[in-house]
């Protein structure tokens, strides 16, 4: 029903389409079209577009009959090319129907190989071939993946029935069945084994079950096979391996995938076959050499299978030299390291390739950029720059921002992450891996840490108390709480991978036990682990997956490559980067990973520390004004000795500091002794401070009394902080040292609340001028995180010299979700389903917050048009959320520590694509 | 610092200002100059303006400086006319310094009276008075004020002080002093008893004790006196008592108030003098009749504080004749009817005049619109028009919609109000005023009502299990919770009077006391009154006062006076007037009150009922889809059976139906006895399905888990209550009734959930019309309640029918408020700085949300031009926002029932209030 063309012919070398038409034949499609082109030898095929699968998911199987007639003309090319005929009794042509989405998706949706087998046309195949083993063992395999893919039946009876064969061979061999069963009984047995009549009583069998189980008999039209297996590949788009993989890797579900269907070539057709995969770089270092494995006389599966252990393509790339292809088949090699380079060379890209050699005659599959490790990233792209085979802003682009996390954070062996299957997800609160001994208690944490054990913490949720328990720990894993939970802030803060509000585990602090509800694919609960004090964890805070036992860790690894590579990206950006950092500590490491600045430095967590959170207490408890200025008087000199380790650190750049933001009853005592402690300090009742602590607690927290609205019913409280900042400045400023401090004031509405918080930093701070006898310049602005800030940011710039986005509370309030609650409720069902493309806590929403931003931008601007423009909420380190507040044209973001080689590099990428896109 | 007029003369019949400056003179100095120039007696004076008083809120004394010279010509001028100087030994000029802001504020705000008296001046006017008593009485009085409004001194020692003396005339007269006390004792002795050495002593011993107190002696300057007594006036304006005032009127804090300077004159030089207030018309009844009260020989503080009982002043409206000042002094009361009657002719309106006789001499001190009942409005308002006096249009904007609560709803009596004062106020969550014996437990509630008695329910919150008892309570009374928790939003449907979150009052359900922590005037806590079960109250659910006993209960009182206005107003207004309604008796409430649809049906109200909230429970702990379709079945019919009464109330009325809304954890078992229940029917533990209660509760549950969110997770839900409705609809219809049902989704911030309701809707639609073999007509349409959802309006009118503006949660999430805890924090010290003009909740923020709700109708025009546009919040019984509404184009808005006439007559009045702005 569209006037695009929706079917693209390939082969003989010349295809319809090539390889920038990525988005509409996906990779693989794009490939295929581009090798063709080139000449490679591919066997012949045609890619149905992604928007026929776009079209698919809102229309279902209608589509299907507005790309037969294309579909068909497409089938007799590869017909009159390849001298077979799709359904011929005698000569049949079989095909492959594969899905290929624009990005890569290993394994995630389905295949269907050999299509085109029917009863004739099998017997044809053993003919033809000469070999009618080869024909039914096709056929076999053939209705096992048609039966589960497109007819939707269990691959379970299917096993059984071929491991029946394969002890039936083992019992004509003397091997005791009984004794030998499921992986070792298929090594004892491989399929290769199983002999001709075996399989033909196997298809036999299958196509029974199928008749039993469907009503209908397998389809014996070739036709109906391949429209089936089209439709299949289309649906698999959104089965839950995709849907979840899309999650984890940020792909839009709305993309679709492409539909490749390609005549079949046949590795195992003898030991003048094989099939093989290779790299044209070592995907690990980057390093360039041809590295792969092979398989005589096999199909593609079996050497991704695991059940015959391929061997090594090159010589001297492990392996018995006399194993390679190189050895084995030296001319064929030859050729296809030849056809390797030049599709490295053409594609200015390392290439990852399948091939398959049927009876002596090379054939390519597929090529595609090959997956790399971060480092292997940054090495080829700068040896490509080196060799002149793209410029500086192309290895910028080559390189995916979130991959630097692997050289900033040690990482999980990619390799056995891959390979192991994760015994619960979490939030990926903070990036990083970390490998330990369980621990319960922040204090058992630091004793064991003191004799050298690497542990993980792991509690129901932190506390302030905890924080010498996450400071010894190597990570930290939560049952409960949200990415801005205390311990995922804490943890961001220090480094610490953390894993926050794991549903599935059950934390036990008492008897020291975690239960770990153990899920199937479809999340139903199947069985419960339970992990006691000691029991080694891994646990990935990038993904948020956590792992039992100790998977292999890699320290994280910045090269020479990184400096030179981040040199050119820092050189084109335009945005700067800034961090989110409350400690000397914090800033130190920014400013190492190249932070031009604190973009917010939250006071409040200064008041945590075990010293001072008492003193905080006895603030909140107060019940004047009088008792109240005791307690911020024992906060002040903490407050100011923190600003002053924080203003040395940074000399010379500019350090945001919030006042103080969250509700007061975060700093509340908990336990009965901590409120005896309280209650002894203050000389209040330990009545009255629970009392206390029932009139802070809210319904709404996030929309409650915290931030300016503090400030207005306390102003004492800002005042200290003015005099703690403006004291530490005036300090660190007669050491010699540039200090800039701005001071920003959150959660205002309007401008009147602005205007008082105005009133009482300058009343103060003409006093601590005063006292001193010196003065320090500052600047004063606000965060803009309220839908009516943004509305009015007109009048708020009369006041403000800055604003600050707050996009993590903007986006909770314009689309009015909790960010704490909505990971765990409805937030997965609306990514899975499309409602939102990605989670907005991760990738700015452009479209609701985005337009707020780009609203108080025009208005706080109008209003004074020097106007500085920044954002610290987490998309700050977030590429997709970097491009857009660079296309925008705000002045800077801020992130955490960590990220800040992230954003600099996303910043980078957005000053490029949007110069070349005002060039097209 | 301007060049606006800031200082206004009248005097001698000629007047700078008049009566339309009311914004600007304040409403007593409009006055004063109109009737100046009507050539009414009145004393020469002047008034400084509001905006003078606004200019001294941001830049304090500085702007006396401003107004110095103004303000000393225009006491030139006085001195002129009265013969008298200021300051001046002999023949001193005295003068009134008063407050007068926009709208009659009585009593909250300072004056201060006999201003220019000093220890020489006292002499001089003694001197020419021939009368040293009054001259020592007057500078008593002065001092006594000037000390406690300007000087800000206790008037605690100076009323000491006074006692002293009455005490030593007491004992002169053989009256015991020590067991005459306090009221007694001034009854015994009047101040016209105190002679004249002794009230020279007092002020003697007051000079003394202001010396000892600031440490300067009491101003001998009267220039001093006068600036001081103009600043303290422009204070008072946000002094607490004020801003209570404002608080409860809902006026703004910006207004500022004028300041009057006058001449003074003197009701207290003896027999031929006196003072007294008048109303032209009987402010209760409205009856035509000149109505008041005098006192010979006395100042005008004198006819209030209640000490000596004032006389009637005409003769025939009670008290006897012989004291009437028509019988007193009937030529000087003559005169004063004949001006009063002018002034009500000239304003066309019922007159409130304050005058002075002086020696033998009529003086007019004020004149200003009388405040009245409703029901006295009403028949003012119709007599006018009746008499060709106004048009019927004035009529209507005459009438505050406010007033109209009186007449539908019973109300406490005013008199005895205004002298009560409430032992807790709490939120003014349902209005109407109730009388009865505290209960406990709802089924007390309803045994006490079985027998007849009157009774209050009181608790701590309410739930869905006290729906007995709330319908058998006179008035409800709640600890916690907001004008969204289940009292308020139950009670409102119910027209039950209503007091929630009355933080003041913790209740003891077991042991059956409510303990009420009594506050002084600043809010610390006094003392603790303790109520038990059968004690009686009396609450006011209009204004959140509660009163201990039984306060005097006036009855809802609807006369033809009402019929007539209404129908004026409904012919002029454009703005449809719906209501918000769960049940068919709210609908048939409305209906009576002029309701034109259902704005709101809230269908999650439906499944509080005994009967039901179990198979809520049910669907909500299920695990399976099928398991929660047990429960969904067995709801069915009860929503079926909802909206088929609700629709035949309705007939021929759209009905717009909110699909299911909250939080699945509103409907959740609390206590064991439920849960053992919930887990019986579900065959679930109660550990599962306390686990499951756990699961579902949120950190921010505004921001949760709920609307079209449910709808995404749990599609069944919708689809049931799709069913229901469509079910109804058709049974109805097929009675010959015209339904037209109005299905609405809330909570969504975009096209992708709006769609997939849709689809869920149609799926079920197509279903029931198959089944029954018939159709109805049905409009989709979706609540607009959070920032996003205006965002992108425009592409979610691709899909909705019609937008109703829940201004309530976008209230919440444009301003990031929680309505449930904010009035309990920080939004009353917003309200009393000024920082809000008005609760957001009540009155609609304009620039805010108001901007927002303008964009949505903007896109979703441009998309959709003939896009219907309502809006259900609680501002839409709100007269501001009404006006607002009308004002940018709304076609509805829809409130409770019982504030329909509110709506229609704000709507009304928001109509003739744009005609004559587009005639100017």
């Amino acid at each position: 029903m569209t006037d695009r063309k929706q079917v693209y012919f390939f082969g003989a070398g010349k295809a319809e389409g090539n390889a920038k038409q990525k988005e509409l034949l996906g990779g693989k499609g794009a490939g295929l079209a581009e090798m063709t082109n080139l000449g490679v030898p591919v066997p012949p095929g045609f890619t149905i577009t992604t928007e026929v699968s776009v079209a698919y998911m809102e229309r279902g199987a209608a589509v299907i009959k507005d790309i037969e007639a294309d579909v068909l003309r497409s089938l007799g090319e590869i017909e009159k090319l390849v001298g077979m005929r799709f359904g011929d009794a005698e000569n049949p042509l079989l095909v492959s129907v594969r899905s290929g989405a624009r990005a890569s998706m290993p394994g995630m949706m389905d295949t269907i190989l050999n299509l085109g087998l029917t009863d004739e046309t099998c017997a044809g195949l053993a003919k033809k071939a000469g070999n009618a083993r080869f024909a039914w063992d096709a056929y076999r395999r053939f209705v096992t993946m048609y039966s589960d893919v497109v007819l939707g039946l269990s691959r379970e009876p299917f096993e059984e029935a071929l491991d029946e064969a394969r002890r039936e061979v083992a019992q004509s061999r003397g091997i005791d069945p009984r004794r030998t069963q499921g992986e070792e009984l298929k090594r004892q047995v491989p399929d290769s084994e199983i002999g001709e009549a075996q399989l033909q009583k196997l298809v036999q069998k299958f196509q029974a079950h199928v008749l039993e189980k469907t009503g209908k008999p397998f389809p014996q039209d070739v036709r109906e096979q391949l429209w089936g297996a089209i439709e299949a590949v289309f649906q698999s788009w959104n089965n839950p391996r995709a849907a979840t993989y899309r999650k984890i890797h940020n792909l839009p579900a709305s993309w679709g995938t492409a539909c490749n269907v390609q005549a079949m070539v046949f590795g195992n057709m003898g030991e003048t076959s094989a099939t093989g995969v290779a790299f044209t770089r070592d995907p690990s270092t980057g390093e360039r050499r041809l590295l792969g494995e092979w398989l005589p006389n096999a199909q593609g599966e079996d050497v991704v299978a695991g059940i015959r252990t391929p061997r090594k393509l090159s010589k001297g790339t492990g392996g018995p030299a006399e194993e390679t292809l190189e050895f084995a088949m030296p001319a064929l090699f030859n050729e296809f390291n030849a056809l390797a380079q030049k599709l490295e060379e053409h594609f200015n890209d390392m290439q990852d390739i399948e091939f398959t050699i049927q009876e002596g005659k090379l054939y390519l599959l597929q090529t595609r950029s090959g997956k790399r490790s971060g480092k292997a990233a940054l090495r080829i792209a700068i040896e490509l720059v080196r060799a002149g085979r793209i410029d500086e802003e192309e290895a910028i682009m080559r390189i995916d921002p979130e991959a630097l996390n692997q050289l900033l954070h040690p990482v999980l062996d990619p390799e056995v992450v891959q390979r192991t299957l994760p015994i619960a997800r979490g939030l990926n609160a903070s990036p990083g891996a970390a490998v330990g001994a369980i621990v319960f208690t922040a204090d058992e944490a630091e004793r064991r840490a003191g004799r050298g054990e690497a542990v993980i913490l792991v509690r129901t949720e932190t506390s302030p108390e905890d924080i010498h328990g996450m400071k010894a720990a190597k990570g930290i894993l939560t049952a409960r709480g949200g990415m801005t939970s205390h311990a995922a802030v804490v943890a961001r803060g220090m480094g610490t991978p953390c894993v926050a509000g794991t549903s599935a585990i059950s934390v036990d602090e008492r008897k020291k036990i975690v239960r770990v509800a153990l899920a199937d694919e479809v999340g139903r609960n199947v069985q419960t682990l339970e992990l006691r004090e000691g029991d080694v964890i891994s646990l990935d805070g990038g993904t948020g997956s956590v792992y039992r036992g100790a998977l292999p860790l890699k320290p994280a690894q910045l090269s020479g490559d990184y400096s030179e590579l981040m040199a050119w990206a820092d050189a084109r950006r335009t945005l700067r980067v800034r961090t989110n950092g409350d400690t000397p500590k914090d800033a130190r490491t920014a400013r190492n990973y190249g932070a031009e600045g604190i973009g917010l430095c939250r006071t409040e967590h200064m008041f945590f520390g075990d010293d001072r959170i008492n003193a905080m207490r006895e603030v909140i408890v107060a019940e004047t004004k009088d008792e109240r200025a005791l307690g911020l008087a024992k906060l002040l000199p903490f407050q100011r000795e923190d600003f002053e380790g924080i203003f040395r650190e940074m000399r010379g750049l500019p350090v945001t500091i919030r006042l103080l933001d969250p509700p007061l009853h975060e700093f509340l005592p908990h336990t009965e002794e901590q409120i005896a402690h309280v209650a002894q300090v203050s000389g209040l009742s330990a009545a009255s401070i629970k009392r206390r602590a029932e009139e802070l607690t809210e319904s709404n927290p996030m929309l409650g009394h915290r931030g300016v609205r503090l400030a207005i019913t306390y102003p004492e409280i800002y005042a200290m902080q003015v005099r703690a900042i403006l004291e530490a400045a005036i300090t660190v400023q007669g050491e010699g040292i540039e200090v800039l401090p701005e001071i920003m004031i959150p959660l205002v509405f309007g401008k009147r609340e602005l205007q008082i918080s105005k009133e009482i930093l300058e009343a103060e701070a003409k006093k601590v001028f005063a006292e001193r006898g010196r003065e320090v310049r500052y600047q004063f602005g606000t965060m803009i995180e309220l839908p009516r800030a943004a509305l009015r940011a007109g009048e708020i710039a009369e006041i403000a010299e800055f604003f600050s986005f707050g996009t993590n509370d903007l986006t909770q309030t314009t689309l009015g979700i909790s960010r704490d609650d909505a990971d765990k409720t409805f937030l997965p069902v609306y990514v899975a389903q499309g409602i939102l493309a990605r989670s907005p806590f991760t990738s700015i929403d452009r479209e609701g917050v985005g337009e707020l931003v780009r609203i108080a931008r025009d208005r706080g601007r109008a209003t004074r048009p020097g106007l500085k423009l920044g954002i610290c909420g987490e998309h700050g380190g977030d590429p997709h959320s970097v491009e857009f507040f660079h296309d925008i044209g705000l002045d800077y973001v801020s992130c955490s520590p960590f990220r800040v080689p992230i954003a600099r590099l996303s910043a980078a990428q957005a000053a490029i694509r949007s110069k070349r896109a005002s060039k097209t």
